[in-house]
């Protein structure tokens, strides 16, 4: 018989996604055999990024301050914003360095099937910030899945009569990347959108 | 950036098996967005398991209260007494249902090239078990595997002396499984293990 203890902690880690009842099972006789700081530490953060983290009021990132450390930064342009979906996906621009602009997230994408409407995402903040007058250049960098297309495509729309140029992400083959693993739809729009060299 | 609190949500749960950094942030962000009962719950899990969980001086289980509820069950034939090398095992044989005896948990299997020796498993407990006379009978239920097979074969040596019954679980074909796609070895075992019917 398992002891409820654990029994319950199975159950918790099974709830998060890409956790089934095995993994739960090792992830749980793990944190039973851990370091006690490691275990506490887990717990504390869990605790912690529930309390202390909020939403960005101008770029609508989750932040511990408002604004954000990226919105405060007087060293970024205020007159670029890249529009994300994902706070995940604005942590992926700022890994890949070289990015001095602004941000603005989503929250999720446009998707009439699952009911996804722009009311459910942080369009509205974004047409606000843009009517401001502050904002030159909106990067539209949702990825290129069908959903991720048609949120760009949707945004353009809106924010182009504010005055506001709208661009793209580049889709093409990754760098790295082979051209005989690369899937047709990549490669097609690598070919059309090739470039002057 | 990333606000801290995320980050080392994120570092935390990067130190759990199998989770790598783009694992731990998708569930640091499921964390953030999961009901607010939902992440209370799983940190008091994770702390809960800590404090409340001991061995059980018995059978050296996980247990919230010593002696652990099956071995405190006087409907389990103390005679038979099963032996596993992790407490994931003995929820797997209680799961299967049938099995009415008792459990020994031995916390690893020995393998030398890890170091693993007799002291580092719960032997000792084993020993002294069935030195009391009141074990006739241990399923030898580790895996039928290389250190699994070895840590039986140690153990029969050394309980046999002692009067007890040393038996081991059966291998062979899974029940299911296609003999087309069983591997050699398990196959060979299948045929020498074959019984009358």
């Amino acid at each position: 018989m398992v002891a409820s203890p654990i029994a319950r902690l199975i159950q918790q880690l099974a709830k998060l996604p890409g956790v089934g009842e095995k993994t739960a099972a090792r992830l749980a006789f793990h944190i039973l055999r851990a370091a006690p700081e490691d275990a506490a530490a887990l717990a504390a953060a869990i605790t912690d990024v529930r309390q202390k983290i909020r939403f960005c009021s101008t770029c609508c990132d989750l932040t511990e301050s408002d604004p954000c450390a990226i919105c405060r930064d007087a060293r970024r342009e205020a007159g670029t914003v890249c529009v994300v979906a994902q706070p995940q996906d604005l942590m992926a621009v700022e890994r890949a360095g070289g990015y001095r602009g602004k941000y603005h997230v989503l929250h999720g994408l446009l998707s009439p099937l699952d009911g996804v409407g722009p009311d459910d995402l942080r369009v509205a903040e974004l047409v606000r910030r843009c009517a401001d007058g502050a904002v030159q250049e909106a990067i539209l960098a949702t990825s290129p899945s069908i959903e991720g297309e048609a949120t760009a495509v949707y945004l353009a729309k809106l924010l182009r009569p504010l005055g506001v140029r709208t661009t793209r992400i580049a889709t093409g083959v990754p760098i790295g990347g082979e051209l005989e693993y690369a899937d047709q739809a990549t490669l097609a729009r690598a070919i059309d959108g090739r470039r002057e060299m």
